[in-house]
């Protein structure tokens, strides 16, 4: 059995025992999960179907990814659906006898194709899978873990390596040229989200843009990125400072290290996530930062960028083995700068937390000259 | 007035005529139209909520999109949510009366917010109100033109420049880095999405992802790719051969060549888009290549890469002046290649076609020793 088949048979047995009779996998990344086929479908309709009555699947494709979906995923009864048809309608052609419960996936189905649907099978009963999926993607098996290293590995080369090439004077924009060569000439497929070069009181912006700033001096060197590679994605925040560092920087430096150490520390097994997140949060608290520090700790990271578990105050879940997030506490001070340090951990079978990054965090000046 | 305020006076406008009391704007691409934000939430809740029977709105944000959300958009009632809080508990503390019909966007409000949001309002009616600012969207002002213009302006100089670098043995994946640095050079924000570079029969896939091929005489080279620049993106194929061209390549090329021109011409205000695929359809019918070619020849382009409206062959949507999308006709032969040329037309206010397009589409061939 290939790892596809194996969870789709879990899907399959879930389905069963919840009297839901077929399922439509919609978002691309459980597309991916349980297909091994992965695309971005943007408009246009794509889903999986899995009929556990009659014991058949169809799976809906663009009629441009036709081919790749049936090299990636191997499936008997892909049905291309050309720019011209209208999705529903095609799957009433291949499955006209669909009925009864239909698992969705709520967060990956809109509000529009949700009312396509029941009107185009009239009379089904609409039940939420996302939960289930959810939950079986949290818990990482061993070859995922192995690719979430590999993507991991790929960005702190990476780093390391792009480091070489900063220079007081460099844009910020000129830095996330130089990563992004890097990430393909190390084997990323591709970036796992926009990468975030900000300096000195640029770095304050969680979300801000790389533009034409330039290092200097006494500046923060915040930077956010990661990789793509078969799949998986890596997730990696380091904050450096170019040239000399001030008592104040060092001092806040070090205080969200140690916020990042004290989350870390607090990850295990069968305690809940809030605690990750208030053992991070409490020595910045202690520090008198609390206000400049404004959002979760952390988020799970595997095929999705962003997925589940989200690692906030107020989540009473209780962690398991398998799950992946990131610790990512941070400072962010208005027209002063931030600092943040993310690394990504791994509950393991032992329920042991393991740090799957490994750049170092001690407090690193760049350009001394 | 802002262009964002003139927009939202329209959509003002439209909820009285239509009784609709609240209006919930989701889609991030519709915040940045009717507010001036632009940021991508990932999972995160953001949504503009305008209550038209009170005279108020409430732009809920994530809290580390807060001040960038207030500089971008100079909107009072900036609400942020944090990471810890549900986001439509939060919506119901400043908007506790809300009640009657509340227009969404069907397509970019998912089943589970739908579900929230019925939940949280008891008793509220909700309306489909993506087809209004879908309509709204289509119909491109002046100032939108100038700025697709310009995100076209750097693609093409991003392509103009690159094709210098190319030489034969250069894999697909060192040319797209090449690209990427050369679009943050001449000012793009970023890629509009993930650039494209195919050689020799990978060409044929129109979606295929560049990898280690390298660069051989003989090879297609098929390029597609775009930026964003201020919120508009560009998107433009180009396919050229490398070293020497085949009588076989050569005469297919000036198919989809003619093809692209055909559907160009076709284009006007008051003829139904339909027409225009079937226009360059026809060309490559007739010279026998029909069932390679199995997509839609266009699409719209603005905020969105891809947005209304859709060119294939069942859409009798009448065009109208103001419309933007590209024409893109292709021929893809498996193991063989594929040709695409993608232009992006504009009609004008006097329903005519404006090309906004303007590297060349002749034959090309690279590297000819």
């Amino acid at each position: 059995m290939t790892i596809y088949e194996t969870r789709r048979a879990k899907l399959i047995e879930y389905l069963k025992q919840n009297d839901i009779r077929v399922a439509m996998i919609h978002d691309p990344e459980n597309i991916f999960y349980y297909t091994g086929f992965l695309s971005d479908p943007h408009e246009r309709f794509m889903a999986y179907f899995i009929d556990v009555e009659k014991d058949e699947a169809y799976f809906f494709v663009p009629a441009l990814d036709k081919d790749a979906a049936a090299l990636a995923s191997q499936l008997d009864n892909i049905v291309p659906i050309s720019d011209d048809q209208l999705p529903f309608e095609v799957v009433k052609t291949h499955m006209p006898t669909l009925s009864g419960t239909i698992g969705i996936e709520a967060r990956a189905v809109n509000y529009e194709r949700y009312l396509l649907l029941i009107e185009t099978f009239k009379g089904v009963a609409v039940e939420n899978i996302q939960p289930f999926i959810n939950d079986e993607r949290k818990r990482k098996s061993a070859e995922e873990i192995e690719k979430l290293r590999e993507a991991l590995r790929i960005i702190e080369q990476v780093l390391e390596e792009g480091l070489k090439k900063v220079y007081i004077g460099m844009t910020e924009l000129e830095l996330v040229s130089e990563f992004e060569m890097l990430m393909r000439k190390f084997g990323a497929d591709g970036p796992s989200f926009s990468t975030i070069v900000l300096t000195g009181e640029k770095a304050a912006l969680p979300h801000g843009s790389p533009g034409e700033r330039t290092m200097q001096k006494g500046d923060f060197l915040l930077i956010d990125f990661g990789v793509i590679k078969d799949g998986y994605c890596s997730d990696i925040t380091r904050t450096f400072i170019i040239g000399e560092a001030s008592e104040e920087q060092r001092e806040r430096y070090n205080i969200v290290k140690a916020s990042n150490e004290a989350g870390i520390k607090a990850v295990r097994a069968n305690a809940p996530l809030k605690s990750f997140d208030s053992a991070a949060r409490q020595v910045i608290a202690d520090a008198g930062y609390n206000e400049y520090f404004n959002n979760r700790v952390g988020h799970g990271l595997g095929i999705g960028l962003h997925e589940e578990p989200s690692v906030h105050g107020n989540n009473e879940e209780i962690a398991q083995s398998g799950y992946v997030f990131t610790i990512e506490p941070g400072i962010y001070i208005p027209e002063w700068g931030g600092i943040r340090i993310e690394d990504t951990v791994y509950i393991n079978e032992n329920g042991e937390c393991e740090v799957l990054s490994s750049f170092p965090t001690e407090l690193t000046v760049l350009c001394q000259s």
